[in-house]
Protein backbone atom coordinates (compact mmCIF):
# COMPACT_ATOMS: atom_id res chain seq x y z
CA UNK A 1 0.00 0.00 0.00
CA UNK A 2 1.33 3.35 -1.40
CA UNK A 3 1.03 6.50 1.58
CA UNK A 4 -0.70 8.09 -0.75
CA UNK A 5 -3.60 5.76 -0.11
CA UNK A 6 -3.62 6.85 3.39
CA UNK A 7 -5.82 8.79 4.93
CA UNK A 8 -3.77 11.15 6.98
CA UNK A 9 -6.48 11.80 9.36
CA UNK A 10 -6.51 7.53 10.40
CA UNK A 11 -2.71 7.90 10.93
CA UNK A 12 -2.02 7.48 14.94
CA UNK A 13 1.37 9.62 14.54
CA UNK A 14 -0.53 12.27 13.45
CA UNK A 15 -3.00 12.00 16.16
CA UNK A 16 0.24 11.49 18.83
CA UNK A 17 1.50 14.87 17.74
CA UNK A 18 -1.45 16.48 17.64
CA UNK A 19 -1.20 16.65 21.23
CA UNK A 20 2.71 16.36 21.78
CA UNK A 21 2.94 19.19 19.69
CA UNK A 22 6.03 20.62 20.05
CA UNK A 23 9.62 20.48 21.80
CA UNK A 24 8.67 22.55 25.42
CA UNK A 25 5.83 19.58 25.65
CA UNK A 26 8.70 16.68 25.46
CA UNK A 27 11.17 18.62 27.97
CA UNK A 28 8.44 19.05 30.30
CA UNK A 29 7.56 15.13 30.02
CA UNK A 30 11.33 14.18 30.11
CA UNK A 31 11.29 16.60 33.50
CA UNK A 32 8.31 14.40 34.68
CA UNK A 33 9.54 11.28 34.17
CA UNK A 34 12.47 12.28 36.10
CA UNK A 35 10.08 12.96 39.23
CA UNK A 36 9.46 16.76 38.61
CA UNK A 37 5.83 17.76 39.61
CA UNK A 38 6.32 21.59 40.60
CA UNK A 39 5.89 24.83 38.15
CA UNK A 40 9.07 26.39 39.61
CA UNK A 41 10.57 22.78 39.13
CA UNK A 42 10.21 22.96 35.63
CA UNK A 43 10.86 26.49 35.19
CA UNK A 44 14.26 26.07 37.16
CA UNK A 45 15.40 23.06 34.19
CA UNK A 46 13.70 24.35 31.27
CA UNK A 47 14.44 27.90 31.88
CA UNK A 48 11.51 29.22 29.56
CA UNK A 49 9.11 32.15 30.44
CA UNK A 50 6.28 31.48 32.58
CA UNK A 51 3.70 31.97 30.03
CA UNK A 52 4.89 29.39 27.69
CA UNK A 53 5.62 26.83 30.73
CA UNK A 54 1.76 27.18 32.03
CA UNK A 55 0.19 26.96 28.57
CA UNK A 56 2.36 23.53 27.43
CA UNK A 57 1.44 22.54 31.30
CA UNK A 58 -2.42 23.70 30.58
CA UNK A 59 -2.42 21.87 27.07
CA UNK A 60 -0.73 18.45 29.20
CA UNK A 61 -3.32 18.22 31.35
CA UNK A 62 -6.56 19.10 28.84
CA UNK A 63 -4.75 16.08 27.22
CA UNK A 64 -4.90 13.77 29.99
CA UNK A 65 -1.28 13.44 30.23
CA UNK A 66 -0.89 15.34 33.33
CA UNK A 67 -3.33 15.53 36.23
CA UNK A 68 -3.60 18.43 39.03
CA UNK A 69 -3.11 17.78 42.80
CA UNK A 70 -3.50 20.28 45.53
CA UNK A 71 -0.37 19.94 47.93
CA UNK A 72 -0.89 22.99 50.14
CA UNK A 73 -4.14 24.13 51.23
CA UNK A 74 -3.19 27.83 52.10
CA UNK A 75 -2.82 29.67 49.56
CA UNK A 76 -3.61 26.40 47.13
CA UNK A 77 -0.94 25.11 45.41
CA UNK A 78 -1.07 22.47 42.58
CA UNK A 79 1.55 19.72 41.28
CA UNK A 80 1.65 18.08 38.20
CA UNK A 81 1.36 14.69 38.13
CA UNK A 82 1.88 12.10 34.90
CA UNK A 83 -2.00 9.87 34.77
CA UNK A 84 -1.67 6.09 32.89
CA UNK A 85 -2.29 7.41 29.56
CA UNK A 86 1.18 9.83 30.70
CA UNK A 87 3.11 6.94 31.77
CA UNK A 88 1.98 5.53 28.63
CA UNK A 89 4.91 7.90 27.10
CA UNK A 90 7.57 6.10 28.51
CA UNK A 91 8.49 4.27 25.83
CA UNK A 92 8.76 6.94 23.21
CA UNK A 93 10.97 8.99 25.67
CA UNK A 94 13.60 5.95 26.48
CA UNK A 95 13.56 5.59 22.53
CA UNK A 96 14.39 9.31 22.09
CA UNK A 97 16.56 9.49 24.73
CA UNK A 98 18.29 6.24 22.98
CA UNK A 99 18.75 7.83 19.20
CA UNK A 100 20.01 11.01 21.12
CA UNK A 101 22.51 8.75 22.80
CA UNK A 102 23.67 6.59 20.09
CA UNK A 103 23.28 8.40 17.12
CA UNK A 104 24.02 12.48 17.77
CA UNK A 105 27.41 13.20 17.94
CA UNK A 106 29.41 15.14 20.59
CA UNK A 107 28.29 13.27 23.74
CA UNK A 108 29.88 14.82 26.61
CA UNK A 109 32.06 12.27 29.44
CA UNK A 110 29.06 12.04 31.54
CA UNK A 111 25.84 11.43 30.45
CA UNK A 112 22.28 10.77 31.96
CA UNK A 113 21.20 6.76 31.44
CA UNK A 114 18.53 4.80 32.57
CA UNK A 115 18.76 1.73 34.83
CA UNK A 116 16.54 -1.14 34.56
CA UNK A 117 16.14 -1.30 38.10
CA UNK A 118 13.77 -4.74 37.93
CA UNK A 119 17.15 -6.41 36.97
CA UNK A 120 20.05 -4.10 37.37
CA UNK A 121 21.43 -3.72 34.20
CA UNK A 122 21.73 0.28 32.83
CA UNK A 123 19.20 0.54 30.39
CA UNK A 124 20.00 -0.31 26.46
CA UNK A 125 16.23 -0.01 25.22
CA UNK A 126 14.69 -1.39 22.12
CA UNK A 127 11.06 -1.94 20.61
CA UNK A 128 10.06 -5.27 20.41
CA UNK A 129 7.41 -7.41 18.88
CA UNK A 130 4.32 -8.48 21.16
CA UNK A 131 3.39 -11.18 18.66
CA UNK A 132 7.38 -12.74 18.61
CA UNK A 133 9.40 -10.91 21.28
CA UNK A 134 11.93 -10.28 18.26
CA UNK A 135 13.12 -6.63 17.75
CA UNK A 136 11.67 -4.33 15.33
CA UNK A 137 13.62 -3.06 12.03
CA UNK A 138 12.55 -0.71 9.79
CA UNK A 139 12.97 -2.98 6.81
CA UNK A 140 10.32 -5.29 8.64
CA UNK A 141 7.66 -3.10 9.09
CA UNK A 142 4.82 -2.62 6.57
CA UNK A 143 2.04 0.27 6.76
CA UNK A 144 -1.65 -1.26 6.17
CA UNK A 145 -4.60 -0.89 6.45
CA UNK A 146 -6.89 -2.25 10.02
CA UNK A 147 -10.51 -2.14 10.61
CA UNK A 148 -12.12 -1.90 13.78
CA UNK A 149 -11.65 0.28 16.76
CA UNK A 150 -8.61 -1.04 18.57
CA UNK A 151 -6.83 -0.57 22.06
CA UNK B 1 19.51 11.13 41.89
CA UNK B 2 17.54 14.32 41.84
CA UNK B 3 16.80 15.69 38.45
CA UNK B 4 18.14 19.02 39.58
CA UNK B 5 21.91 17.19 39.71
CA UNK B 6 21.84 16.48 36.29
CA UNK B 7 23.45 18.80 34.29
CA UNK B 8 20.74 19.46 31.27
CA UNK B 9 23.24 19.22 28.18
CA UNK B 10 23.97 15.89 29.08
CA UNK B 11 20.54 14.89 28.52
CA UNK B 12 20.40 12.66 25.34
CA UNK B 13 16.52 13.64 25.06
CA UNK B 14 17.43 17.08 25.17
CA UNK B 15 20.11 16.54 22.30
CA UNK B 16 17.66 14.55 20.55
CA UNK B 17 15.05 17.01 20.33
CA UNK B 18 17.65 19.67 19.64
CA UNK B 19 17.59 17.97 16.13
CA UNK B 20 14.18 16.89 15.72
CA UNK B 21 12.79 19.97 16.76
CA UNK B 22 8.81 20.36 15.63
CA UNK B 23 5.79 18.59 14.84
CA UNK B 24 6.26 19.04 10.98
CA UNK B 25 9.66 17.06 11.71
CA UNK B 26 8.53 14.02 12.81
CA UNK B 27 5.66 14.33 10.02
CA UNK B 28 8.16 14.53 7.81
CA UNK B 29 10.16 11.54 8.97
CA UNK B 30 6.80 9.73 9.49
CA UNK B 31 6.44 10.41 5.52
CA UNK B 32 9.89 9.07 5.06
CA UNK B 33 9.30 5.71 6.79
CA UNK B 34 6.18 5.49 4.49
CA UNK B 35 8.27 5.42 1.48
CA UNK B 36 8.18 9.59 0.81
CA UNK B 37 11.03 10.20 -0.59
CA UNK B 38 10.31 13.26 -2.87
CA UNK B 39 9.49 17.63 -1.96
CA UNK B 40 6.22 17.52 -4.09
CA UNK B 41 5.40 13.90 -2.20
CA UNK B 42 5.68 15.21 1.09
CA UNK B 43 3.55 18.72 0.08
CA UNK B 44 0.89 16.97 -1.25
CA UNK B 45 0.75 14.73 2.53
CA UNK B 46 1.93 17.69 4.46
CA UNK B 47 -0.13 20.40 3.12
CA UNK B 48 2.62 22.58 4.28
CA UNK B 49 4.23 26.10 2.67
CA UNK B 50 6.92 24.86 0.51
CA UNK B 51 9.20 27.13 2.39
CA UNK B 52 9.01 25.59 5.36
CA UNK B 53 8.92 22.40 3.89
CA UNK B 54 12.66 23.40 2.25
CA UNK B 55 13.95 24.41 5.86
CA UNK B 56 12.87 21.26 7.69
CA UNK B 57 14.09 18.91 4.64
CA UNK B 58 17.67 21.35 4.26
CA UNK B 59 17.89 20.67 8.21
CA UNK B 60 17.26 16.56 8.55
CA UNK B 61 20.17 16.14 5.98
CA UNK B 62 22.60 18.63 7.68
CA UNK B 63 21.59 16.66 11.13
CA UNK B 64 22.95 13.00 8.92
CA UNK B 65 19.05 11.75 8.85
CA UNK B 66 18.19 12.37 5.50
CA UNK B 67 20.78 11.99 2.21
CA UNK B 68 19.33 13.80 -1.19
CA UNK B 69 20.16 11.63 -3.91
CA UNK B 70 19.18 12.78 -7.83
CA UNK B 71 16.79 11.10 -9.56
CA UNK B 72 16.89 12.85 -12.53
CA UNK B 73 19.71 14.66 -14.49
CA UNK B 74 18.25 17.81 -16.57
CA UNK B 75 17.11 19.52 -14.74
CA UNK B 76 18.66 18.30 -11.67
CA UNK B 77 16.12 16.63 -9.38
CA UNK B 78 16.66 14.96 -5.76
CA UNK B 79 14.97 12.84 -3.48
CA UNK B 80 15.41 12.36 0.17
CA UNK B 81 16.07 8.78 1.70
CA UNK B 82 16.52 7.90 5.07
CA UNK B 83 20.58 7.67 6.42
CA UNK B 84 21.64 4.85 8.86
CA UNK B 85 21.13 7.12 11.79
CA UNK B 86 17.51 8.40 10.03
CA UNK B 87 16.35 4.70 10.04
CA UNK B 88 17.50 4.54 13.68
CA UNK B 89 14.66 6.83 14.63
CA UNK B 90 11.93 3.69 13.34
CA UNK B 91 11.29 2.85 17.21
CA UNK B 92 10.46 6.27 17.99
CA UNK B 93 8.27 6.55 15.30
CA UNK B 94 6.54 3.65 16.19
CA UNK B 95 6.03 4.26 19.70
CA UNK B 96 4.65 7.51 19.05
CA UNK B 97 2.31 5.53 16.88
CA UNK B 98 1.72 3.31 19.14
CA UNK B 99 -0.01 5.50 21.86
CA UNK B 100 -1.81 7.36 19.57
CA UNK B 101 -3.33 4.34 19.00
CA UNK B 102 -4.45 3.35 21.88
CA UNK B 103 -4.18 6.56 24.00
CA UNK B 104 -5.44 9.25 22.16
CA UNK B 105 -9.69 9.17 21.91
CA UNK B 106 -11.57 9.33 18.79
CA UNK B 107 -10.13 6.82 16.23
CA UNK B 108 -11.59 6.28 13.30
CA UNK B 109 -12.57 2.76 12.30
CA UNK B 110 -10.14 2.30 9.74
CA UNK B 111 -6.75 2.99 10.76
CA UNK B 112 -3.19 2.65 10.18
CA UNK B 113 -0.84 -0.12 11.55
CA UNK B 114 2.03 -1.99 10.57
CA UNK B 115 2.73 -5.75 9.98
CA UNK B 116 5.87 -7.30 11.36
CA UNK B 117 6.95 -8.77 8.38
CA UNK B 118 9.37 -11.56 10.07
CA UNK B 119 6.55 -12.70 11.72
CA UNK B 120 3.63 -11.52 10.12
CA UNK B 121 1.51 -9.78 12.85
CA UNK B 122 0.05 -6.70 12.85
CA UNK B 123 2.65 -5.21 14.86
CA UNK B 124 2.06 -4.37 19.13
CA UNK B 125 5.20 -2.46 20.13
CA UNK B 126 6.68 -2.36 23.06
CA UNK B 127 10.11 -1.14 25.10
CA UNK B 128 12.37 -3.92 25.79
CA UNK B 129 16.09 -3.85 28.01
CA UNK B 130 19.00 -5.45 26.18
CA UNK B 131 19.93 -6.97 28.81
CA UNK B 132 16.89 -8.83 30.46
CA UNK B 133 14.48 -8.51 27.39
CA UNK B 134 11.10 -7.87 29.43
CA UNK B 135 8.90 -5.07 28.56
CA UNK B 136 10.41 -1.98 30.53
CA UNK B 137 7.77 -0.16 31.87
CA UNK B 138 7.55 3.67 33.73
CA UNK B 139 8.71 2.59 37.54
CA UNK B 140 11.15 0.43 36.64
CA UNK B 141 13.38 2.91 35.34
CA UNK B 142 15.93 5.51 37.23
CA UNK B 143 18.29 8.03 36.47
CA UNK B 144 21.55 7.57 36.84
CA UNK B 145 24.72 9.24 35.67
CA UNK B 146 27.00 7.65 33.38
CA UNK B 147 30.41 8.01 32.62
CA UNK B 148 32.82 7.31 29.30
CA UNK B 149 31.42 7.56 25.42
CA UNK B 150 29.11 5.51 24.62
CA UNK B 151 27.10 4.17 21.81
Amino acid sequence: MRWSELDTANCPIARALSILGDRWTFMILRDCFSGVRRFEGFQANLGISRTILRDRLAQLVRAGILVQRPYQERPVRHDYVLTAKGKALNGIMLMLGEWGRTAVAGQPETQIRHQHESCGHILTPYVACAACGEEVVAKDVRAVRAFGRTG
